[in-house]
């Protein structure tokens, strides 16, 4: 990543009255706060679990030799699976430290040198997980591998697997499917799993982090079938403790609520945001070219302009708002034209036209700098 | 490990009634459930943290690029190692996913095919990390790195170090250094660090499992500092995606409360225990050689048996109590006198004498067999 954008994500972090309409956070409203602070507190009641090598603090076998983690979390995922049209067992899940870990698993288990291809725009941290294994990320064509965000696609909001289903399946190429803001779609459709039509080339990908909280660390992995030993093996050799307190706290919680009417509450939520966020757009920056988002937490916006995206970036911060560059999510990291992805989940509704005041500012002090600097 | 020893503890957790004095967790008593549960609570009260890549919950810059993760947990860590002689600046510390992320870092870092040594017995994981890693793990003898518990051993819970200070330090050999247990000595005196007096040669790791509450999933490196650029971008490849949520109210709770106090009563509690256990182990199998720890979690006792200790385990897992085999602890996976590590840490107060007198009745029965198995 070009270390320009990592400074001024630092100069935005600490710089006082930022619209935050970067990253990729859910809104703070729909944050289970009590629920998951009881769930905390109800499972620390628990006496430990002794008897083998490492600790467990939820009920049943010891840890040591099941990264796959907590069982009952397992369980939740597999059945929830199962309701769209999978066939997974619970031991299929392997629980993994977010969704990262389980992309970098993906990346380092395929042979080095597969060509990946992503799209135009993907999520960034696929991108760089699969070009530090060593792999031909590209944006399409003639690939060994797909990289999906299947319901919602990040940065774009739309649906990007839909129109290309049959010919996904028709096809020999492995898939990652990373499915971390299916359940949000502003029409409430849920697309069947591409694991459950091709279960020996999808590598599932899910998170809690989306839904439930980020900073949890806890996401999923579904390998085909035969790749699992390997998977399970490469866990154990990186030696990584999970933080099974969480784990176990977010099972009880999952367990306890009603994980579907608070996906539909996020699901309106965010569809009110997006509405006043295309509405704000349109009045601000009229010449932009926005798609409209199908779901997720966040508008992928293509501008008139010319130049460095990351130069806007920094103008957008400096007229206090916070932006997601186009390249970042651009495999070679560049391209036409300059886009941005504007994330209405974490700004206050209240803040929403600010923000997107203050980026039309922007983009006219951007003009005027670039027109001095080219004269 | 040797396959058995992992059904027999699945079969140990899953039985009612089992004492256990097998694995490496603190007492119940001790876990701060109230002020964890508490510190998690307020820190969910906070705002999310968007700006930048990844989430963090912590107020502070974002976390996309700071796989050292939470400050104020590393200035913690950072005050409390410099109260004990050491020159450890905040940056120095990197936050690992438990102790295993860190032993898992450094066996992966060192070049591979290092002569580590460990002692004649060590703590399992470490051992198993070193192999994974293709290391050449030996007891003593020349070395190019030594593996330090400091301060309490495992699995003997006396200073190993202390004896050896002065030739350690005068080796050239690299020091992986573990104070899991370092400040759980009965006597109250916590060893300067190693990390003072050999930073450019010391990995020093460390872990709040033993002292705060197991399952949280955090440890933390401190690696020489010409390693530590190397040890980032290992975090960074890895792309893994820790805990945040966790360490902050870690860092709160640490903020909040009087850590020394809560060590405190931790070491009377286990000195009490282990004054208990010895006295059983001297009743009950007053012929086994018990070395009398000066700390920690669990005493070590070698038997007069002959065989194999991991049927022993299984006897005494029949008898009512879990326990762990000394093959566990030895680098080549056997070794004499016959012997077990012992916890007193999990079982309750009033069930140690029962505990031990379970696992006499199991050597009686082991012997019985043995004795049938040769006629």
């Amino acid at each position: 990543m070009d270390l320009r954008i990592d400074q001024l994500q630092r100069r935005a972090a600490g710089q006082a009255g930022v619209i935050p309409m970067a990253g990729g956070l859910p809104a703070d409203e729909l944050l289970p706060r009590t629920e998951l602070a009881h769930a905390m507190e109800s499972i620390l009641s628990n006496r430990l679990q002794a008897v083998g090598g490492r600790a467990s603090i939820e009920p049943g076998p010891p840890r040591r030799s099941w990264p796959e983690c907590v069982i009952k979390l397992r369980g939740w995922i597999a059945d929830r699976l199962n309701a769209r049209g999978a066939t997974v067992d619970d031991d299929d899940v392997i629980i993994t430290a977010g969704a990262q870990q389980a992309l970098s698993l993906v990346a380092r288990t395929l042979k080095p040198g597969r060509r990946i291809a992503v799209g135009d725009e993907s999520y960034p941290a696929a991108i760089t997980a699969f070009t530090n294994a060593q792999h031909d990320v590209l944006a399409d064509g003639d690939a060994d591998v797909h990289y999906l965000v299947d319901g919602v696609s990040n940065p774009r909001g739309i649906d990007v697997v839909g129109p290309r289903r049959e010919e996904l399946l028709a096809s020999h190429a492995a898939l990652i499917v990373d499915e971390a803001c299916v359940e949000l779609r502003f029409d409430g459709r849920v697309p069947r799993p591409l694991l459950a039509d091709a279960p020996d080339r999808v590598w599932h990908i899910g998170t809690f982090s989306k839904v439930i909280c980020p900073g949890i660390g806890v996401g999923w992995l579904i390998p085909p079938r035969a790749w699992r030993s390997e998977i399970l093996a490469r866990i154990r050799r990186d030696e990584l403790q999970h933080g099974s307190l969480v784990q176990a706290a977010l099972a009880r919680l999952l367990g306890e609520s009603d994980h579907d009417a608070r996906i539909a509450r996020a699901r309106s939520l965010y569809a009110a945001r997006a509405e006043l966020t295309l509405a704000a757009l349109r009045r601000h920056l009229p010449s932009w070219q926005v798609v409209e988002p199908e779901g997720g937490l966040a508008i992928w916006a293509e501008s008139d302009l010319d130049g460095d995206d990351v130069e806007v970036m920094a103008a957008a911060i400096s007229n206090g708002v916070a932006i997601d560059p186009g390249c970042l999510f651009r495999p070679s990291g560049q391209g036409t034209p300059m886009a941005f992805r504007l994330s209405f989940a974490q700004a206050p509704q209240s803040d929403i036209e600010e923000g997107i005041r203050r980026l039309a500012r922007a983009t006219r002090s951007y003009r005027r700098c670039d027109r001095e600097h080219a004269a």
